[in-house]
């Protein structure tokens, strides 16, 4: 067996669709051939945002910044690109060897990946030749878009879960993707998960992964305990066995029958998982079979079907869960699959610019957000305001890149994980509900609000 | 300029995320170890199937088989993946040994895409030695699992707009990731979609793409007039000019100006693009503007939160749009973003399994799925029986791949849409119904009955 080729024939599409310029949508290409014929090309300045929060999202968390900065710092229109540029015979010469060309040389201002942010505040901020700024919005979108969803997802599920409770990413198999299964399982992890099923995730991301069994592999042996004692013996350093794959309670006897004899041969029992039925019920029976046969060390996982709202009415409950692999709810963020986010011109060639369309008009200009905390160091309040603005507190929006080039390593996932944590504390109360809506409060700055007059009544 | 290197440097994650066998959860690979520990390596047959339809869903729609068979020939441990399972420290050599030997030799019998198929059938089944049809599950299923559900979802569209309205997806800034994008784009054009903005849905798919502008175009030029005429002027063949940056119909009355002007230069406005507000009280008025300027042959788009109810709305009221750009709701399935669905050992070394948890019984062994039709050529009934009984009607799982080989090649996707929309044709009038539940008999044969019986009586 010799190893694979690397490179685009492994590749399932032929293009590296996760990289390539060529995955936006078809008018960007269009409209950067129309702004290059009608000589457009000073700098715009485009933010991301999202519209409104949706119900059941009390506040939002930024992520996705360090795969938007990567994909800025690597697209390329390389041959199979350019090939297709020039058979398509819908773009000039002229636009041909400027994407030929290309190498992203605009700014980047963007809040760190874990910061809490709320409806119409700017995330990102792309200031670069028009454009360049207008044909990269569909990917820019596409990366923050998915890690904000499901970051802001799972953070409920952190907060449902309290402290103790591990919480696991399982999602990849009913993720819409490939890439949705892998940022869905870093979203998580920022979000305070402890770690994910999905393998690539500790490679690409340094995430904590963690797997048990299935009931494929207690099926396919004629009996269960044989089963339990084969996966026992072939993974003794992690035992976690699953319970009800034919009848639950029956097969936590067998666990404690078996652990003895485990035991014996220098193999502990660390844990076992149940994946249907009443979760709250078979984990108080599981867990008095278990004490009664001295097994009280053994942890208690579950999984199937588990969203937010099981963990909070089970820890209400005290039920003996001690963690919870959580996969569809997750990863695709099932109660709300998708935000309402939009990338904007708010500037072009230093004239502020405003969409107005109904219900989706825009804040015009470039500009910062300010949050301020109480005396107990609690968040207080964020104003929108122009960027040249004077504001109180502390400015969310940092720089990230200047001509095309990073200003400096991003915060590590890790810092990223604290930083959520950490802003977590100084949440108000009400904003950690998980089923009724609180509201923050977020002001516009006069001068933005003169700004929006101004541009309002212009033909 | 040089064109970019191409392969995994270019990547935004290390690993071609899209092709590795690692993508798949941690307990696949667990289990493949346990497996050889223990010498089970006799033949496995897994099946793939969706344990229920969810409300409004009368039936879904077989896809994504193309790319399982792409993945199933390629996937390879390549030198990073097996970098990855020496460093971790989790295999035996021996497994890790098995894994870089790892070809796919077993066999897939499947429904051919753009198959209607109904709870409990069988999709997909793979034979093959036990690990290796073990660890396969998680990209099986995400890949299936995403474009049945989307597949699903648009051909609901489809059947909303009925004869002479064109669907064009918009999705992929909303898509969970690259992946989803592209794949989203397939499915929608398999369920009889016209088309997408997705570039890379062209070379890769060959599906039609399709273009207009965005608002930050016109935002970008001083006066909206000359927005459009800059856009006409540069893509003077597909001229579409979005209408809603500012005020709709004072829009559209600047088009009935712009047109003589355009057409002295031989240039003819094809189209105008709604994309907020009212869409069918805007289209009223503006086909009213259009028609009494002469444009009565420029079409109407409509895009901006579009859905299936939203365009049998528009039909049943016969709002003036010929066609629809859809986003969200298509790509990301955004009233349900998942199917319950499952691949399951149904058989090993011979002997049928079945799983009994509570609420996600299994039915074993290894099956095929007949479906009948009535004297009008329309679908009657399907029976799920086992695979060597004999059966009525036309058997739905075909030969695919036989020892790791492609029996053959794939229907084409334009072969699939075609076998999708001629059984549109034989549906029965009720499960074609957007809002309502409607129920198709699918029934169990005795055999597998009785086969039910005989694995439940098993200890």
């Amino acid at each position: 067996m010799t190893a694979a080729e690397p490179g685009p024939d492994r590749s399932l599409y032929g293009f590296d669709i996760l990289s390539t310029p060529l995955l936006t949508d078809l008018y960007e290409l269009n409209m950067f051939h129309a702004y290059l014929e009608a000589g457009m090309t000073a700098p715009a300045v485009f933010e991301f945002f999202v519209r409104e929060l949706p119900p059941c999202r009390n506040f939002l968390v930024a992520a996705g910044l360090e795969q938007v900065v990567s994909f800025l710092r690597e697209a390329r229109f390389g041959e199979a690109e350019l090939a297709w540029l020039r058979d398509s015979g819908r773009f000039s010469q002229r636009a041909i060897a400027r994407l030929a060309a290309f190498r992203f040389t605009g700014d980047v201002d963007a809040m760190p990946e874990g910061t809490i942010f709320f409806a119409d505040e700017p995330v990102l901020r792309i200031t670069a030749p028009l454009p360049e700024a207008q044909f990269l919005e569909t990917r820019i979108i596409n990366l923050l878009h998915f890690q904000i969803l499901i970051a802001s997802k799972a953070v409920r599920m952190v907060l449902a879960a309290g402290e103790g409770r591990t919480l696991i990413d399982f999602g990849l198999r009913r993720a819409h993707g490939a890439e949705a299964g892998l940022l869905a399982a870093r979203a998580a992890y920022l979000a305070g998960f402890a770690g994910t099923a999905t393998i690539p995730a500790e490679p690409v991301f340094g995430i904590p992964i963690f797997g048990t069994m299935a009931h494929s592999f207690v099926q396919a042996h004629d009996d269960e305990t044989e089963a339990f004692l084969h996966f026992a013996r072939a993974r003794p350093a992690a035992v976690v066995l699953l319970l009800d794959t034919y009848d639950t309670e029956a097969a936590a006897r067998k666990v404690v029958e078996l652990a003895p004899k485990l035991a014996a041969e220098g193999i502990t029992i660390r844990g076992v998982r149940l994946d249907s039925g009443d979760l709250a019920e078979h984990a108080r029976r599981v867990r008095r079979i278990l004490d009664e046969g001295g097994l009280d060390r053994v942890r208690i996982f579950a999984s199937g079907g588990v969203d937010e709202h099981l963990i909070a009415a089970h820890r209400a409950a005290d039920v003996p869960i001690d963690g919870y692999g959580i996969g569809t709810s997750l990863t695709t963020s099932n109660d709300r699959a998708s935000l309402d986010c939009a990338y904007k011109l708010q500037e072009y060639a230093g004239v502020p610019r405003r969409k107005r369309s109904e219900g989706k008009a825009t804040l015009p200009g470039r500009k910062q957000v300010w949050r301020r905390h109480d005396g107990a160091g609690r968040m207080a309040g964020d104003t929108i305001a122009l960027l040249d603005e004077a504001g109180e507190g502390e400015p969310l929006l940092q720089p990230v890149m200047r001509g095309g080039e990073p200003v400096g390593p991003l915060p590590s996932l890790e810092r990223a994980r604290r930083h959520l944590e950490a802003q977590l504390e100084q949440l108000p109360p009400g904003l950690r509900d998980l089923a009724t809506d609180h509201s923050y409060p977020v002001t516009i700055s006069p001068a933005l609000r003169r700004l929006v007059a101004t541009v309002n009544s212009r033909p």
